[in-house]
């Protein structure tokens, strides 16, 4: 079961017929059937399979002592995104055991193979959810308060999933290095004409809940200048938002709102949306947040609306283990790995913040287009990951 | 059964607990639970019954012969709307009639009071649903294609209600002429400091869907000047819309929004909002809905997004029947019920269009509030407004 047979596999899992797209969200059918795939992937090869109670799950060479070699991805999308953005990293971490396995490699020590739950954070609004809750950097008490958009608790969405509780997760205590092979969601690599980087760290992010109250009305009786609309003052902080961004170089996104009563003839009472912020230091996103939500503050003022702004997650600055990016880039000449440094979060930030020393390599995208139906990489692009990531393994396991 | 206990039995209907709002939406168990009330209403009163396949109903006394009177108004409501939009000129229709026999009154013609489905347009779109199809003016092979959010066809949700199809109704045949109790849905009557006006016309007024699309893409890594983000082509539409509005003293609003795939970390692919316009005239409301499609249309050409405008539903200017207005205002000294326009559409407004003279009486609301949990009038304007009708009706039924 080479790369393109399992890639081939996975294809119509949760793709929707109208848009090509996938909706693979945690703990519903098509995500039950990607864990049931990896599970069955694994007994193929002769791994050994562990789970958690959040469905978290690790496929295990048993070869060797001492720390353990770790490599994998998330199987989870966002809604409607694309083929790519986490299948692909546990793919080729099971393809290039296979290619470990022919070369005749005997591992020194474990080698792993994961995939973590709910990384997009696309149902309950964390982004890395599981590897969260699995490294500790999250509590239990905590992530069994959150509810998802129909407003269902997560014990219940895991206990409809047949699985258990989340929480510290015992088969990361013994990892000793951990390596995510990642679609790259941007066009570096294209500019710099690599199929492959390796990457140096990513970018403080986090996302901010924006709440506008005004007051319902009807949308044809009451006069404009009578009027405490909130959508009013949610679109003035989107275009504030996308203007401070880009005048920075940094990154500003509005893309979910949520209207009440959400109809046509009323003037709505309340607009949520959320802000997805990154910057390329933690002072400068503080900054950028803290700007747009002054903007917002003053828009609202004038509009006669109120504004609370929530801190939904935030992620520090993550710099990979620089040894780690050096042994990875070491037999290349210099520019063939590009080091890149990435603006999307990953489970390998929340490992490196729990201090697992920690690495990337990208995978090249010829649109840099990510999120979205027309996500894509070439097959040929695919096959150099899968090499390099057997490359990289193959040396750390010695 | 008299007015106060009548709105007493219907305060808890289709009620949120959580905002003290009304979820009347046509065809739901709510609103079903309404039309078994009005039905029980009209029975206790020896009224005749008729409903059509729809769930249009008219409750007949049938009394004398010649041309039919006719009040009424609606149940339904928009989402979490308030209590007296629609039901109030039901009410008062019953408890008029009851005022009318108290007095003695013998109708020398049949008198009903009447109840139009899906007035709002809350779920299927199209305000006025229930009377545009019973007077003709929509026909039945296409409103049978109109979908709700959910996906679902009408003629499904009136089989899930027990009902048939819509389509002209043969009830109205007969009807002489139309007169609507209505709450006032701004505060003219507040300043003029009279419990009860005659309308002299309703605003033209309709609906317009702007759909905003883009590209889909991650909200980390995609630069700013890289995306095509319909969300900002839909922000600054909505500030155009208001601001177009504000100048003209006119009434623009985006109240509703829906945005694909919404989550937190992709851009858009997709972002429909939608217009609900009205002006004192029709070439007013033709000029400001251009005048925002075109500012629309520079923005998205700026945005790299597309946009498609459709119009939902427009209705031309209504003039209420003029000899009608001043028949019911004789008896009253000028100036007692002052004579106002209305920029809300009503069933008035349909069946005034399909030739039948029609007259619509407002009744005071102390803060102009409507289509929100707060709407409200007080109970003594209320019974003005019950004992106004029933002399109005007095007149009209000689």
């Amino acid at each position: 079961m080479g790369f393109e047979e399992m890639w081939h596999d996975l294809a119509p899992v949760g793709r929707s017929d109208a848009s090509g797209g996938y909706f693979r969200q945690p703990w519903t059918s098509a995500e039950g059937e990607l864990r049931a795939w990896f599970a069955e992937a694994a007994t193929a090869r002769g791994l050994r399979l562990e789970t958690d109670g959040l469905g978290n799950q690790v496929a295990w060479w048993d070869a060797g002592s001492g720390p353990a070699v770790l490599t994998g991805s998330h199987l989870d999308s966002v809604l409607d995104g694309g083929a790519y953005d986490g299948p692909l990293g546990v793919v080729s971490g099971l393809a290039a055991i296979d290619l470990l396995r022919d070369r005749g490699v005997e591992p020194a020590r474990p080698l792993g193979v994961s995939v973590f739950a709910e990384e997009e954070g696309s149902r309950f609004g964390i982004a890395c959810l599981g590897s969260r809750l699995a490294t500790g950097s999250l509590d239990w008490a905590a992530a069994r308060e959150l509810r998802d958009r129909d407003g269902s608790f997560l014990p219940d969405a895991l206990a409809d999933a047949g699985l258990g509780e989340g929480g510290r997760w015992q088969a990361l205590d013994g990892v000793g290095c951990f390596v995510e092979l990642h679609v790259e969601q941007g066009r570096d690599l294209v500019d710099r004409g690599a199929a492959v980087g390796v990457g140096s760290g990513i970018w403080p992010h986090g996302r901010w809940r924006f709440d506008f109250t005004g007051e319902a009305n009807h949308a044809g009786t009451t006069r404009m200048e009578d009027r405490r609309d909130p959508m009013l003052s949610y679109a003035m902080t989107a275009l504030a938002a996308h203007k401070q961004a880009r005048l920075a170089g940094e990154r500003a996104t509005f893309g979910r709102v949520s209207v009440e009563p959400n109809g046509t003839n009323a003037v709505p009472s309340r607009v949520t949306g959320w802000l997805d912020a990154r910057a390329s230091t933690g002072s400068a996103l503080q900054e950028l947040v803290e700007v747009v939500g002054r903007q917002a503050q003053e828009r609202a003022g004038r509009d006669g609306t109120a504004l609370e702004v929530t801190a939904e997650s935030v992620s520090g600055e993550v710099a990979f283990d620089a040894d780690l990016a050096a042994r990875i880039a070491a037999d290349h000449a210099e520019g063939d790995w590009p080091v890149i440094p990435t603006a999307a979060g990953h489970d390998a930030g929340i490992l490196a913040a729990a201090g697992i020393p920690t690495a990337m390599l990208f995978v090249r995208n010829p649109t840099g287009v990510s999120h979205s139906p027309a996500e894509h990489a070439e097959t040929a692009d695919c096959l150099v990951g899968v090499s390099a990531l057997a490359d990289t393994l193959e040396r750390l396991v010695r």
